[in-house]
């Protein structure tokens, strides 16, 4: 890939490896280096007699690309799937800190798989971006070798497993956000308070159960694991479940779902059963993503803030990619309570 | 950008503009091209004598690579914004058929323009995809020559305006639409229908607008010109209009909002006013996004097939980069009602 200061009309064409370095033409020119950076690259936002005082010192010494330079002009998306709100999120944070650094954004989805394929990394090679953000995915063993011999970096969004201190990550407070939704309906006077999980692998969504179960014990209410179903972050889960749970001979009063999606799903499953939410039947949900704010009623849930955590990986990238070291290896942003409308006492 | 055929371990390092065709290395072979063509760029599902074969005869009589094939490893995708569901089936159109292609995907979004930037096309140009498909916004004629003159071609779905014959295209009934969903309020015997609009530079509203006159025009109710109010496809222009409609002295029975968002937004309007829907209030919206599905009441909305929009975009731009003609410059795609439970007689 060409590098981005080789502009097409620009005065870079003609000299390459050898010439002056950036630090030399900008001591000479008496300006900053971003301002040679900005007339090599052929930005707009230098004024003329600058730009023709760099441009003839460039003329007369030459000027010397620089090797250690990062000249990736991508960063790379891999994602699982692009259903839902969750994926624009990501979407939305990766390409907010992407653009302000004239980076483009390069998108694989996994179709719900959790590793990507062999024309995936073929193509990363070939691309060379400043660096990968996975999410709720990773590459395997042998593209992270692959890689790491190219010098790409990647951090792991959401990550499936514990990433141990191997690889940069971006989490979320997933149990504290479990503890802080099910004590929310504790307090509200909730003792039936059903669970519709996450996929059982998700580490993600047992640290939300793990919360759940510690509020409850907290409380001295007792677990009761017909309450509890194993869900895959989709809607219809929560429909299903939600169907279920409400035909039980003592059916809960409360359902925290473990993402909006599945809340959703549950006020379905509610309105189809004519009852209320929140006079016949409190729910809470987790991410926070836009619909949550707009549905009828509101969603209490538990704000999971993706945005900022791709946010934060693609800075991590950047960072990585520039030879940098990083602050934490393992990030962790906090979750906290958004109570709306959809959680009340119960009846 | 290096041909994705230059694999880095594979046999055609050494060999270039030189030796058989891919044509003749497949007859010499007793394989397909397609093979061939697996073999060369180092993919997995050949057989391993098969591969030794035709490594053997690249060797013999060399590989020259195609010059006219497409090297391109990305396709660009430019939307004016991230916001709701929208943008997601835009982007799983692209990526479907991106992925058949092994393209990926390269993003920008132009954060509520409609002409991408400066950095936009210096990076396009260094990035040379196959092409570029923009959402809802369009190059600037200067980046239309720049384009033309590199052979990337474009394609614009859901276009601001009458893109012509000139650039390749691809939109849909928006006022079969409108005139589709105001039929239907019409029928269910609705005669005070509101219609809350998207902006008026944009071509797909007016022709929303001129669907919903022209279903009251020919079931003679006549167009009362305080029931139409301009939004801006945002949930708060929904939410705005729709407490400002049910103010009035002589409120509308139902609403027509020309997206789902819009919708939505009357939805939260109506739960303030403590009005049911449908009972007290029909709403229909427009787009068909998944959150149509689950809302409660489900949504009575006009199907807009924005992923197929998307992918047919793709298809366009694909055949295009491969110098093959296109059937059709200007592609439109049909709308649909889908009848949900958000419509039902005015009581």
């Amino acid at each position: 890939m060409p590098s981005p200061s080789r502009s097409t009309t620009g005065p870079t064409d003609a000299v390459d490896q050898t010439g002056a370095t950036i630090a030399q033409i900008a001591e000479l020119a008496g300006v900053s280096i971003a301002t040679v950076s900005k007339v090599v690259n052929g930005r707009a936002e230098v004024a003329p007699e600058t730009r023709a005082l760099v441009e003839t010192i460039i003329r007369e010494h030459g000027y010397r690309r620089q090797k250690k330079r990062n000249r990736a002009t991508l960063v790379e998306l891999v994602i699982h799937e692009f259903e839902g709100a969750y994926a624009m999120e990501v979407i939305k944070g990766i390409e907010r800190v992407a653009s302000e650094h004239e980076l483009a954004v390069v998108l694989t989805e996994l179709h719900g798989k959790h590793t990507p394929g062999r024309t995936w990394i073929d193509g990363v090679l070939t691309r060379k971006p400043a660096g990968v953000v996975t999410v709720f995915s990773g590459p395997t063993p042998a593209q992270q070798e692959q890689l790491a011999a190219r010098g790409i970096p990647f951090v792991l969004v959401d990550p499936m497993d514990d990433p141990g201190h191997d690889f940069p990550s971006v989490g979320t407070s997933n149990w504290s956000g479990g503890l802080s939704a099910t004590r929310h309906l504790l307090e509200l006077g909730h003792r039936r308070i059903a669970a519709i999980t996450g996929p059982a692998h998700a580490l993600s969504s047992r640290a939300r159960l793990d919360g759940y179960r510690a509020a409850l014990d907290a409380a001295g209410v007792p677990v009761d694991p017909r309450l509890i179903r194993e869900g895959n972050f989709r809607v219809e889960d929560g429909l299903t479940h939600g169907r279920d749970l409400l035909r039980l001979d003592d059916p809960p009063t409360a359902v925290f779902a473990f993402n909006d999606g599945e809340a959703f799903g549950v006020y379905q499953a509610a309105y189809e059963a004519g009852l209320r939410i929140p006079q016949d039947l409190s729910v809470v949900g987790f991410d926070n993503l836009p619909p949550a704010q707009w549905s009828t009623p509101g969603l209490t849930t538990v704000h999971q803030p993706l945005s900022d955590m791709a946010a934060a990986a693609t800075r991590m990238i950047i960072a990585l990619s520039q030879g940098e070291p990083l602050a934490q290896h393992r990030l962790m942003l906090t979750t906290e309570l958004v109570i709306r409308a959809s959680t009340a006492a119960p009846r």
